[in-house]
């Protein structure tokens, strides 16, 4: 039986799981991929953790560059993460004629087309199932089992550290810094967590499957990216009251103007599937012309979910690997992307959407009044209005109102003019909403 | 460019569609595909309307052996369905020396070894994701995206038509019989609708999915088959009491002693994601070994929806036509399955799970206390139990139990001692539950 002779880059979490899983099933994966996956050589900073994980039976060394310049390895798996070394290795091996699997989704949105453009030249294989929603194949649902879509849509819960901690503040009923707390003790969040609950790691997500479902380069700078530390659980109460759940939601769509990319957190009908993904667990909706609405759900992180992506790819290498580059599925689902990439990426100002609207008013007659007047100046529709009677001693109500879609900067403008009104006390809160459901 | 050049055998809800989405987004596959996917003939015992669908762009004949023996035609997509044309049709096609994509869940159920091992032997690719769940890329996820993994088990609500009457059944408290008139009425149903109701097209689709998910060949006649004929409403609202839905599942299992292959109403958690699937749509859940349980969600069936991955199918055709065999994705996932083929699979006495229990009892003193001993003689433990109180002028209470898991067999004998407990009237319900976390 044939091999595939893998180096591996990092043996943490991830890298850890590949090899424990890739051991455990060696026989039903040769069976499937009619070869066998061999890893030759390991490289990590902790020599001491990568010889006591492969017990003796591999090769290890602390020198990332010997294994990418090694002849005797035909594909690097990359788990180092991060910008400099990752990147570093990664050109090298595509350089020495290797083909390479990442898990690494902010090397991919933000280098990726520096990256594609070198393997293409040296008709190597780079695969990243593993860099977008952990275990679940949501790159290769795009790439090949949509391929006869045009892809109107993708919305995902695709950051598990926020969407844990936002389904702790619905059930809790706790703000937000508690619930972090909570998180770092539990290991769903990390210490300093700025990239996870501030939507970046979300956005790097999003920018990828933007790329694939829409065939246009990376474009990381044009992701519009808001997370969800200033986010009360009042708003996600009241949601709740209308029918709603608040995700943060990575949100891309092909309209008549460009393209959107958006990270934020959103209000979606209870009603949708993808509104009970709840804890930790991560699901992606996509939405083709000809298939309609498709969902995809699992653990989008972990040792072993993550593993199971960075094997599939590896796989993926032992077939395509003798194959023409135009015969093998191209890095973001386009042979050619020059077609749609001068496609606008719309800024934030001139995407369209629905919006909840929170705001703190004097309890007085035609308040009311004259926060609709406002609305329907600017033809912004109403689709449901709560007034909350005023708390014991107060002398102000929230009022909370839904809107159709709108474009946001007319809701900014009619904001601005709501939040002027003397009966107005401070900002308005604006979250977004999405029905997903055309 | 290149251009794979396809033969339609079939050209009426799935045929037309094919045909409108790839000539709709020919521009997006092609770019996509690295490759031109043309429909160069087809064949239909409507020529008219073979004729008004390709709008005089393609040839059209009424025999469907022309097209299978043309030289001109690369793949064969064969949408006759049924057995005796369709397989003539298939197995000519191949010895022609042509690739085949098929949307026939029956035919690949009841004939698939036969026709893998003459394309096996022909060196043709067989490829099939329309026939399992319509436009969910399930087969794909199984065979490529889960590769890596040991599947423990598959349950899918892989049949629209159920589907839609159980959400009916328990949305409006109707009977079973009522809502299938309305299924009709609206296009849900069929007039003979038996392979719908008896579960023998989600018997087919899980068996197909078995056979990938363990690498064994097709044996359709083990798999169990109950369909939703003799459901009560009554149970649904039951089970909707107890924190349930009741779903056609079919449920695929590699347990100790052998694999579990089965079809029948089953009460599934109403928290977990599947549970919520409604009206016709579909969902399929896979558990790997590494990845934990994955989700797949979407339209079932349907003219674009089933499309969707007939096209898919064709992409994968004309990418890995070039290849050797070896480096293609087998037909059911291993590329030997002479190490599994002989697993067995159990009969229905032989598995193992939970159950509901429902039975009408004398409002007497002592009853429960008869049926609970029953049930300890046996190591049967009870979870959860529910005693309705008897309707005005009733004598009789229905009492309903769910159960922890034992052998099927071993549950029938308590249901017989219990059946002849003269303070039980009729027969004992029987309904399976899974619970499906883990």
């Amino acid at each position: 039986m044939k091999s595939l002779k893998v180096g591996l880059l990092g043996i943490g979490t991830v890298g850890g799981g590949t090899y424990a899983v890739l051991t455990r099933n060696q026989e039903e994966i040769s069976r499937r991929a009619g070869c066998k996956i061999e890893i030759v050589k390991v490289a990590d900073r902790n020599l001491e953790l990568a010889k006591k994980l492969t017990n003796g039976q591999v090769e290890v060394t602390d020198d990332v560059m010997s294994i990418v310049t090694d002849p005797n390895v035909d594909v690097v798996v990359e788990l180092i993460g991060g910008y400099t070394l990752a990147k570093d290795a990664i050109l090298k091996a595509i350089e020495h004629g290797k083909h390479v699997v990442t898990a690494n989704k902010a090397l991919i949105a933000t280098h990726g087309n520096e990256i594609f453009a070198a393997a293409k030249a040296k008709g190597v294989i780079v695969a990243f199932e593993a860099a977008v929603a952990g275990g679940i194949p949501i790159i290769k649902a795009l790439r090949e089992g949509l391929v006869a879509n045009k892809i109107e849509w993708i919305a995902g819960i695709i950051n598990g550290t926020t969407n844990f901690i936002l389904t702790e503040m619905r059930d809790k009923g706790l703000a937000f810094s508690d619930v972090l707390g909570e998180a770092q003790r539990l290991g769903y969040a990390e210490a300093d967590p700025t990239f996870d609950v501030e939507g970046i790691d979300a956005a790097h997500k999003l920018m990828i499957m933007s790329a694939i479902g829409f065939g246009i380069p990376m474009q990381f700078d044009k992701v519009y990216t808001e997370g969800i530390t200033k986010l009360e659980s009042k708003d996600i109460r009241y949601a709740e009251e209308l029918g709603y759940r608040v995700k943060l939601l990575g949100m891309t769509k092909h309209s008549a103007n460009g393209i959107e990319i958006r990270v934020h957190p959103t209000l979606i009908p209870e009603k949708r599937l993808i509104a009970n993904v709840n804890g930790a667990m991560n699901a992606v909706v996509v939405k083709g012309d000809a298939v309609g609405p498709t969902l995809y759900y699992g653990a989008g992180a972990g040792s072993e979910p993550t593993a199971s992506s960075v094997i599939a790819d590896l796989v993926d290498v032992a077939r395509m690997q003798n194959t023409s580059i135009q015969d093998r599925v191209p890095y973001l689902a386009y042979h050619d992307i020059s077609a749609t990439e001068n496609t606008p990426i719309l800024p934030i100002s001139e995407i369209s959407t629905a919006y909840y609207l929170r705001m703190r008013a004097s309890d007085k007659p035609g308040v009311l009044a004259e926060v609709t007047k406002i609305l329907g100046d600017r033809q912004i529709s109403i689709d449901a209005m709560m007034q909350k009677e005023p708390q014991d001693g107060e002398t102000e109500a929230d009022i909370v109102i839904l809107t159709h879609i709108t474009v946001e900067k007319n809701m900014n403008a009619a904001i601005q003019a709501i939040e002027a009104l003397p009966a107005i006390d401070g900002a308005v809160v604006k979250l977004r909403m999405e029905e997903l459901n055309k």
